[in-house]
């Protein structure tokens, strides 16, 4: 087994043992926060960690009414300029803690009273240490160059976060189901086996999601590009509502992530005109009464809350990534030279 | 002539008359921005308008240190939230100024009691009437379904916003002179027609940017995707520097966009990277000492100020993705059904 493919499948014990650890801890951090009643975030990531930045977006922006800014850390160091965070809540993502960019960011903040928190793999790390709170991942480094485990568990940390800001007794009891759905979503990745060779020849793709799941777009779309080394897109399905659509051609593939939730009728909509197009739609949803706009389904587990869903819906993205890449003859696990 | 042929040549005289004609309201607005003094500042626009809007990220937060937000409009209009927006400047880029999910977001700002200010091409529409202040592109409505003359409209009227905003001397010189460096950018462009048609079979490229410019990339890559109909993707300089620069095999094209400027150091490494990796570089640049990494060179005028590059680069990148679509066969002015 490859690096990569068990680290997908540590998926589901690394949240359930995250959501145990860190249980108290973000109490305390949501108390602080509370407490500092910040103006608005701003998160800061790179890579991965950006698409973990953009949930946070929804989560922060929906549940607790805040507005977040996704940092752009060139602005404090290739441009030497800090802008005003005296009234942020500032959220460094970054799994070795060790990041450089993203450290400036952190240090600028607490330098201007701002409210910091890092969320990272490691407790003594710059980061882990420089920030006024600290949410540990405790997923364990990567040994696959591709960030995986480490994803999910920084979405969890966030969904885990903005929880304990708004204390809200369903959300509590959804995050303690997250580890069994995301383990039946994974028992179910597997049907992707079944077709991923029709594939094999493919050199570019679309991936489109809503809401919630945008960011998961951004997501497997980077985890294909990384491991297919094909070039792969994310849309809003609002780009796509605007005109963009029209790069999709006869036999375009395009992954459609439609769990079910508030941006579902504009997602039908979609998978409608997609089909008109003839493009070759592979969706990720729990409503099969959609099954018949997709070539190719993969399904999710019954019964997911729509804020907790991108945890789910990228784990099938991930494994869909990997399977990919095997199909076309990719070794998995070798450093590609950055 | 093609209506987007004399869009992108009309662009110098409506930036001219932009900067006359606006230049008395500016200074009222950012008058009422000192006054407020704004927490942050979130941006919301769509298609082509958030680009614009990542120009105002790295120009609002450089310039005149303010955190920068682009909204999620789906948080409003998708799952009818409003974050808090009572401390925030919140601007809104629509020519046609009736975008309806930017309308929400500046009709939640204005109810909380946010300083809100719209820029349109239409001072009797929604967005002009219902924000506390507006500036008027004043480009006229654009014939072609894509949008040329708008988009640099707007990245000038963000550029005279943090100048009246920062009230500094060199700023307004150098925006002075802008009309004639977009000019001059303009005449410099048809030296594309000497080589476009080796790009005829293209069907995939990336376009990279780092700092002022990434939100250029953005632009870039959107106008290739919708006139050539091909896939396109943007890059930050900095993903490629995190791996994601192993897509690129050989006679990959990458459009590197590159004026002089703070991120240059950086951008020399990758081009260095990408003649290693045999890319196939165009490269957008004033500094012709880097040109012997490019395949093709496209140049800018001498001395343009970093912070107002973008408005220029933007230019050759239109016209560029005009004149592949006419080498491809397209038919630049047809509408395509959204």
């Amino acid at each position: 087994m490859s690096y990569i493919e068990k680290e997908i499948e540590e998926q589901p014990a690394i949240i359930h043992s995250l959501l145990n650890r860190e249980s108290e801890n973000v109490i305390q951090v949501a108390r602080a926060i509370r407490q500092f009643n910040p103006s608005f975030a701003v998160v800061v990531g790179r890579g991965t960690s950006d698409n973990a930045a953009r949930y946070a977006q929804y989560l922060l922006g929906i549940q607790a009414q805040l507005a977040v800014s996704l940092a752009a850390p060139s602005i404090h160091t290739v441009y030497g300029v800090q802008p005003k965070l005296s009234r942020a809540l500032v959220i460094a993502l970054s799994p070795s803690g060790e990041a450089d960019e993203v450290s400036q960011v952190i240090a600028d903040a607490r330098a201007q009273g701002g409210l910091t928190l890092s969320i990272t793999d490691d407790p003594n790390s710059s980061l882990a240490q420089m920030a006024d709170y600290h949410l540990l991942l405790g997923c364990g480094k990567e040994k696959s160059i591709i960030a995986t485990k480490s994803y999910t568990a920084q979405l969890t940390a966030l969904a885990m976060l903005v929880t304990a800001i708004t204390d809200n007794r369903d959300s509590y009891e959804a995050l303690a189901h997250l580890p069994d759905l995301v383990a039946r979503t994974l028992a179910g990745s597997e049907s992707i086996l079944g077709w991923v060779q029709r594939y094999r020849y493919v050199d570019q793709m679309a991936v489109v999601g809503r809401g919630y799941n945008y960011p998961t777009a951004f997501e497997i779309s980077h985890k294909i590009r990384e491991l297919c080394q094909i070039t792969a897109e994310e849309y809003s399905e609002a780009d796509f509502r605007h005109g963009q659509v029209s790069i999709i051609k006869q036999g375009f593939p395009v992954i459609v992530i439609a769990p079910s939730g508030k941006p579902m009728p504009l997602l039908v909509d979609l998978l409608r005109n997609l089909n008109q197009r003839h493009a070759e739609c592979i969706v990720i949803t729990d409503d099969l009464d959609i099954s018949h706009y997709a070539q190719n389904l993969i399904a999710l587990p019954p019964n997911i809350p729509e804020w907790l869903s991108p945890i789910c819906a990228v784990v099938h993205g991930q494994y869909l990534a990997m399977q990919l890449a095997l199909a076309m003859g990719h070794e998995v696990d070798v450093v590609v030279e950055g």
